[in-house]
């Protein structure tokens, strides 16, 4: 079996989770299975291990530990990007909006180099609104937000669309839906 | 220089942060140091490979972050212990309490097999109390939480105390003020 398609075997099917009418996808059975964590990784390491990458940007808090497991094995600085008022040092912020109100993310304004190229890293894309706040923020800093990672793609709210045509990439995920 | 004394160094303190009169350890900078990262996951890896650890169990949400390294590097399962609501399948939760009322933390009612040896991980042992309700948690899945593992200990508010006292455990910490 390929690792899509056991990554797509293992991935929990939660419906109504976080509210009626959303079928939530949960990893955290492959979060168990450290054979299969290992196989996504390498497959992911050799996709992205020589495009240049200065750092990995993760996106809180599931984002935290692919992303986490990505900059590790690439040897390249990990990022957190955190919901507004976690990060303690100076921040910079930015807001997108949500199906009912906003929602605020922040980046440590040293966190990354001027000119540095970073990967985005969440483990789903859905809307892409909180990806796209994410890369905002890398590029405010100076630094480019040059590809988005995603273990999951749900298609069907077309957020690689808005990111393509916001960032000019397409994002790269590993099983969509 | 040693391994503690660099991360020492690298630790940066925030003063009066998330409220007046608090010193945060903020653990950003090590995290984009990638050489220090693998260093302490070589120390870590030492100290933990030979215990026999069935899962690990990291805390919301920098607890994600060294938790997920070490069960990939120590191949075991990763178990994420998050804050109330969050996790989508069926839970079990432990309340403690904080400064000024309670929080509330979750884990997944299946995450973790019945009998198993589990290592808690967060980045900073303060004073217990998250820790201790975690470990709670793990136990009430039949599970055994034998070890805790963190970065820094702040040694004056005396959590390592409290969680030898409830779970007969000296906690682990690489650097402690």
């Amino acid at each position: 079996m390929s690792t899509v398609e056991k990554v797509k075997g293992i991935i929990r099917d939660v419906p109504n989770f976080p509210k009626p009418g959303i079928l939530f996808k949960d990893i955290t059975p492959l979060l168990a299975d450290s054979q299969l964590v290992h196989e996504v990784m390498r497959e992911l390491v050799a996709d992205f291990k020589h495009q240049g990458f200065d750092a990995i940007a993760g996106i809180e808090s599931r984002g935290f530990i692919f992303g986490s497991l990505l900059a590790y094995e690439l040897q390249i600085p990990f990022v957190p990007i955190r919901k507004s008022g976690k990060l303690p040092y100076k921040t910079l912020s930015e807001s997108y909006n949500l199906e009912y109100g906003q929602a605020t993310i922040e980046i440590h304004e040293d966190a990354i180099k001027p000119g540095s190229k970073v990967l985005i890293h969440d483990d789903l894309l859905a809307t892409g609104g909180t990806a796209a706040a994410a890369a905002r923020l890398v590029n405010k800093l100076g630094a480019r937000a040059e590809a988005f990672s995603f273990l999951i793609n749900l298609s069907f709210l077309k957020g690689d669309q808005i990111l393509f045509n916001e960032f000019g990439v397409k994002p790269h995920y590993l099983i969509s839906y």
